[in-house]
């Protein structure tokens, strides 16, 4: 039933959003003891220039190397 | 005043979005009360590879034929 | 697999809101094809106080009569 | 960096929301590698009036014993 | 036609809600070339125990003094 | 502590959202009382096709010139 929404950078491979979305499954059917069909998961890929910290853009604050 | 925000996979056409958005504000219209101009539907088209069910992706769960 | 979120103001009884999911249910099987089963719609109740329009809270925008 | 937002079923005590929030934490360190102190967990205690499952509701589909 | 959704901490006053509105509606208007009208702000108040910041909850993190 | 998420039409330039984010945390730490570092703005830019005001897309009723 639960819904876990998650927003980061873009840029995670889908190997690692399939890693990302395991464990965070897991947790919720560890501790929340959520059935786990009823677990779902978004993955939310957001630009640097879309998310600022302390009013700075992310593409400003962390720029690529 | 009411917000409709519907995540669903990539995909859908714009011609199919005009009939869900149709439908949807119908809905809000006849059963919620809403004035129609006041009901909004925002759209968040998900990759397979952002939504996981039961901890597996969308693109592994429902592959592409 | 569709997610029907609802921002509307407090208020609609539990009978509206079966009303008001099962029409938004029935928009998503027949305007996008969605299975049934796999339409979660959730309604995010908000307070008259906590929604601005052009920069005017609901509360003061719509007072109650 | 990463936002986690949680659906979930009103009712989880503040006990098991440490549990939670600690162990979806945990996993986005561990897999998706952001630095800890980056991570932030909302909850949305959903009640079970607010949530509908194929256009029932979960007062109606799930009721408490 | 922005929305601007605001978690924050439940505790503000109306009052305090009335000015962030209008200085939110303000910097959309200014910034962002939005007509007035078309800007909506929903605020989300959130519990201290129900966000947790590194892993830790509002509530253990920030308790009240 | 905030999270402030902004829904708007595509098209913005990157200076354009330094602007916004700036303008939004200022609000923020003025009117809300917030520490700037922690208050962060993500933008979720909408195509006009996924917008729908009163059951009419974005596209339709704001057609580019």
């Amino acid at each position: 039933m639960p819904i876990v929404k998650v927003d980061l950078f873009k840029g995670k491979t889908r190997d690692q959003k399939r890693e990302i979305a395991e464990a965070l499954t897991d947790a919720m059917v560890e501790k929340a003891g959520s059935s786990r069909a009823a677990v779902w998961v978004v993955f939310n890929d957001v630009e640097k220039e879309d998310w600022a910290f302390g009013g700075e853009l992310g593409v400003d604050k962390f720029p690529d190397k």
